[in-house]
């Protein structure tokens, strides 16, 4: 059942690894066939050495496991929400990476800083309100998918226009037209979260330090690069 | 000897270089046999690239070397200490890794920013009392262990709810179920206390930082995402 | 036609990502044959991974593809105006490796602190005026070349004595004397930032801090290195 | 001539890219044969992929080559004068590593903050004064070697206790028993200026943080390790 699905959906997962977003198992991708209604997960806590395309679970948009023997992602109540609230979306992706991680956990959207976030999205990545007391208490993993959902209705967000968000105090979800460019899309996101923490460090900085002394740049820049240049062979 | 435990063991001290959690030979992990009341550890500044799994060292828990030609860790007396005091633990690993010991060295525990804190503890990772001067005298390593006995103790956590100290102006120890097991907490802790570092600097700024223009943002979205698109081939 | 300076530029483009200055497809490199006043450049969205040698495009510098079967670069316009106006360069490097692409997102220079620098450049990495929206919403690419070039000269900045430029909210462009030469200087620009970040970042630090106890110094010290060192084998 | 120790100085600079320390040629080793006065070191400006180890030159302690066709490296006179004044150190190596190099441009020591520091180094790592322009001007190299020797004159350090300077606005000079553990001393340098990097950043923030949640906390931890944890396989 939807063999080439979980192909797709296995490979994505070990893409996580390749691209450096998840430790252990800190992540899960997984993939929907629009047309049975059906989507492909990977099972929860099983360590990416040892998985195969054949430990994949299918399950379908109100829950249940169609096919597979090991548990589904413990995420799998999310990524349901999002594909029933999402229609455009095939592809969904959670991962702990750290630099959008960070972001979330310090509860703070990620400004659109520039053009790499603009070849991603067309704003600023939301971050969600926190979930409530009784929100966490009950169908948690759902409510983290109403939350989402909820975020991008009050913003008038189309995911379309911006395939990631940031749970509050958790990490993101992205989501694309297919598993491998859901997990690009997770690999963008942590590219923009790193250069949007670091521009605004350097936006504070910089005018207070002295720089080099003139003489010492003339003459390592002379040393290398002038009439005389003794560096290197000649 | 407790030769599977030496495996296992040596196996654990590999993985800490795998993991990027030590260079050179700065790190340390040692697993208990409960039953015999014995443990094996590796010994003291032997590089991971020569050392072989029958060069690990067996010790009691009254600090005799039961077995082995080479020196157990320096750091043995500590190790000791927790397996006497903490009696669920069957690992113990011991690194500078860069993060971890950048908040050691700054005297502060890890404060909970997130749900990757909460998949690992239930609280912050506390940092233990600086030694006194007479604790670093005399029996050193003994004291580091009873400061983080004391430690738990004193704030009254269950080892089992937190595999993970700080020593003050020093790095963590980690604990586990298996060698592996305290290993990965080491790396989870490293994750851990680096998006930490990251969450509180990214609290503190932003708002102040205009982001890209809204024409240059549309520009980019429009030109790879856009009706009119002309990045990439068609 | 123009067969080793194919071979050159795909060469080139294929060291980016051996260097760790793309992700994805994000980055571009061309070299010139002065010549013929034709160059060469990567083809626009094509991954490193299954691209050829053959797949680079020709274009001349009126802008028009002379061979090949793909699209050129979308920033084909900006290497044109610098070939066009920087006579003296050979090759030309554009990416958004995440360093100077977040002192291009603060709209900073990148301030010449040491002899690193000096060694590279004779003064501050420049960055650019920001782009009108007319120049954003017309000839875009072209007006990126342009700004550059305005860049240099308002500044009276020699080309060869700088190899790189911050284009404000967006990134990086380098040149150099072959295409290996202006990927190096990609390289080079890229360390040079991630040190002034750092220089920055500390010059107001650590007055403060309270550092390690004189006892506990000195104890280490001893244990590794004194008369009774006894960390390590005999 | 001394090809035992070409052999190790060649190993030695391979190394220095093996631990990440430099990138292109941005590096150099020597070692010193006491008995006959003789110093080997890495040509100037050869990439390391190419070099050999009959490309390692040797020069005499007035700085003649004595054997080798290539030049000796531009830093040649540096090394010379801590031969000459450092008498019990048998090699040294210069990098532009970042973490220590950003602390020379910087301006600033490295303190010591914790044990890591103290397994290496009695005191803070320090940083030389500025050469004057007219030091500059003559004799550059061979001053910036006179500069270090002053520093630890003037502070009363003995080389053998801190085997690292840091040379202000330029980087860090290491040295050793050895080439190979004048080579891990720049790596340990390494590791402590990061680690003091981030000691300083985190000393200074976190009180203001708010935490996770009491209930998302307990709810994550429990649904991974209570009683009911649901994550994972059974």
């Amino acid at each position: 059942m939807l063999e080439q699905l979980k192909q797709e959906v296995f490979r994505a997962n070990l893409l996580l690894k390749e691209y450096g977003l998840v430790v252990l198992t800190w992540g899960n991708v997984s993939a929907i066939d629009r047309e049975s209604g059906l989507f492909v997960i990977k099972p929860s806590g099983v360590s990416y050495d040892t998985m195969k395309a054949e430990d994949m679970v299918v399950v379908d948009l109100d829950g249940n496991v169609v096919e597979g023997k090991l548990n589904p992602s413990s995420d799998t109540p999310t990524h349901l929400e999002l594909y029933r609230q999402f229609k455009d979306i095939k592809a969904v992706v959670h991962t702990h990476s750290p630099w959008a991680t960070s972001f979330a956990q310090a509860g703070r959207e990620i400004k659109a800083y520039g053009t790499t976030h603009a070849d991603f999205a067309n704003r600023a990545i939301p971050c969600t309100r926190g979930l409530t007391k009784d929100e966490v208490a009950t169908d948690y993993e759902l409510n983290t998918g109403k939350v989402i959902v909820e975020c991008f209705n009050n913003n008038r967000i189309n995911p379309s226009d911006c395939p990631a968000v940031l749970i509050h105090r958790h990490g993101p979800f992205c989501w694309g037209k297919s598993a491998e460019k859901a997990v690009e899309n997770a690999l963008i996101l942590e590219e923009v979260a790193k250069m949007a923490y670091r521009t605004e460090q350097i936006a504070e900085h910089g005018k207070k330090q002295p720089g080099i002394e003139d003489y010492l740049l003339d003459k390592h820049y002379q040393r290398k690069h002038g009439k005389n240049a003794y560096y290197g062979q000649k």
